[in-house]
């Protein structure tokens, strides 16, 4: 099976334009720990997946998932011990107020739960994102979407530029200056809201902004920015798809930009790649959800999802996964940040844990999207996998097991080198 | 752990109104074949499970599972061959129409996909669906849910009357006269959405009418209403989640009720349990809804749904599934039949191969949904899972693993006679 005929066949079978990765895609046969291995053998590291968070193929969960599968595996109109047992272990893992969860089986249908929740608690309709955000793939949740949306967001969605101090709306701000700059496009949001007649029912945002870029936030404006929701009577829902399960070195992303959310959605890493998210709220909020709607999801809060997400949580405390990525990923920020001094492609290295984020710009700062896609390219060749992204699809996302290790990034480290010599030379 | 231990814990992590079968929760721990097994011990013959269709913790699909995810399990944006070929085996199962396939999740992210993929094609917005219907449990997808619905459909959705001959529009009227008068409700829907300005997109049906009832549907109904909705410019979306995969004692739904789809809509049984849905149609219509969204669904399109769909079907072909489900539930059929000739609680008895309802009446033929309340606990307590359903609520729905056998059909019988003689006692 030659590549490209794989390439024909898959256009037939899941249509043309399923997306792919890189400029020579990778066909991929094995995973293992942070490496992935291709066709031919040839080993790459997984700078990219955060859905197999605790390493590709790991043991644990393996046999969390066979023994289960092989025990029981049915919807959740039953009493079962195990769903019960995780949604009380996950919510133990948030402050006091958030405390009952309901469980989904990807990040997008739980955001659309966590949409539902916040208009059917307010009793109104409108919701306000980032001017670069994504948030999932249904028509409601989609409507979201403002990265590369030709149209500006109108209806029941506000969307506000996300904060930033690299290319600030207001430059030369001090960083109070900027985050009231923030604040006062959020009021305004929030104003139109009301003005139409649709009002405020939330704000949401992945807590970190990852799809924006990881832009570093002017201080103090996503608390300031969560009580001025509060006080006009909307919810703050958190996106933690992304973000959350130790991604930054801290369980979730709100922790790191200080606020505290009404609703958490999480997503991604929790199965790692059984399909399973969650939204987890106060009681009251869970419970009036689903008076209302007498959500049922077959496939989700199943015996399986709760096995395998239980695993998960076993490995990241069982091998200090949080602490270990807190300290791989701020060597390994420190020596990219080293770099930006010593060469002029690197704008700004940017992000948390192990999820950062290297800005590429041209000689006048400006982003240099076509250069990253040559950067990312270049080092998938040297046999490290990153991608693209950011408003601008001009930063190097560095996004690896939380498994991936000093070893690791020190080998990354040399092939970046080695890349940006090419590029130079 | 006692149940009512447990029940206070679930409201709690889950919230209150998570949804339980039976007066007296089940309280469930495994589940081997057609059996389940409750904390005490005792078995009941599953009459219920669709999702696990080859069988509860069948062998083949646990191995094919542990395989793959001690393998690999990644997102879709690689080369990967066995996801290409379980589509390619997917659309071979359909009409050589029917070329390519979008997976996701769950049923309701299927039909999110497939609404968007009518709207693109047809850049119109309506959608015609019935007036006793369930889709999905997103926010567009559950626009088209009338079951139980306080609210006439509006907007974008139309619903028409179910076609049924035992409560008809028309009473008295022949078969002939039934199917034109649904037929002009149908007429009269495309006309009002013309009107409206929304257009016509197409038109969403359950192939064999599951959550109205199974009726018994007038003869060319289906084929007439898609051959008026392809004239009036809209696309026909099968909804196969319960209907295909064999549940029927046929493939598709579609074949029983005789009409073709340009979209089909397939979930619960494709996994046994793992997370698993998937959107098929001509590669024209899979092609433009890519182009116009650049569609990627995390969790969706992965090794593991691929290689577990993979092992589903393969357990389907080798132990025949398809023909042993056709006999079983035509015998199954034919017995309770009999059985409504004696006894005046059974209005009717509907149904396609191992998916039978079983209509329950007061003595003047009215729908009796308490008393199918009762029968279905009662049943239960005899060691039989069941379950009520359609647009009253009346009707027991039967509706096992595919490898229900005649001799759990002979038990099942015993135990409903013995129901009925305590009602009737």
């Amino acid at each position: 099976m030659t590549s490209t005929t794989l390439v024909a066949r898959r256009e037939q079978a899941l249509g043309a334009g399923a997306p792919l990765f890189y400029n020579e895609p990778l066909h991929i046969v094995r995973g293992e720990g942070v490496h992935l291995f291709d066709a031919d053998g040839r080993r790459y590291v997984d700078m990219y997946n955060n859905v197999p968070c605790v390493g590709h193929a790991h043991p644990h969960v393996v046999e969390a998932m066979v023994r289960q599968q092989g025990t029981l595996n049915v919807h959740s109109r039953y009493l079962h011990e195990g769903i019960v047992a995780f949604a009380e272990r996950l919510t133990r893992l948030h402050p006091a107020g958030i405390q009952s969860v309901i469980f989904t089986c990807s990040g997008t249908e739980a955001n659309e739960v966590a949409l539902r929740m916040a208009r059917m608690a307010t009793g109104r309709r409108g919701i306000i994102c980032t001017n670069a955000t994504y948030h999932g793939n249904s028509e409601a949740v989609g409507k979201l979407t403002r990265l590369g949306a030709e149209q500006p967001a109108g209806g029941d969605v506000r969307a506000i530029p996300f904060p930033e101090k690299l290319r600030p709306i207001v430059p030369g701000a001090s960083d109070a200056e900027l985050c009231e700059a923030y604040l006062d496009r959020l009021r305004d949001a929030i104003q139109h809201l009301e003005r139409s007649g649709a009002g405020l029912a939330g704000l949401i945002v992945c807590s970190i902004l990852a799809n924006e870029g990881l832009p570093d936030i002017p201080d103090g404006f996503m608390a300031r920015a969560a009580e001025m929701v509060r006080a006009s009577g909307g919810l703050v829902i958190a996106d933690e798809v992304q973000a959350g399960y130790c991604r930054t070195g801290r369980w979730w992303g709100y922790e790191v930009t200080r606020f505290t959310p009404d609703i958490v959605v999480t997503g991604k890493p929790m199965g790692n790649g059984l399909p399973l998210a969650a939204t987890a709220a106060s009681k009251a909020l869970v419970d009036t959800f689903r008076a209302r709607t007498r959500y049922f999801n077959t496939f989700a809060s199943s015996p399986l999802q709760a096995a395998v997400g239980m695993a998960v949580l076993d490995v990241i405390e069982r091998e200090g996964l949080r602490e270990k990525v807190a300290a791989v990923g701020a060597a390994l920020k420190a020596a990219l940040t080293q770099r930006k001094g010593r060469c002029a492609l690197i704008g700004d290295v940017r992000g948390h844990g192990l999820f950062i984020g290297i800005e590429i710009v041209t000689g006048d700062g400006s982003p240099d999207r076509e250069r990253t896609v040559e950067i990312v390219n270049r080092i998938k060749d040297k046999g490290f996998l990153t991608s693209n992204a950011g408003a601008f699809g001009n930063v190097v996302k560095i996004r690896p097991p939380l498994t991936f290790s000093q070893r690791h990034a020190e080998e990354f480290l040399d092939a970046f080198d080695a890349t940006l010599d090419d590029i130079d030379g």
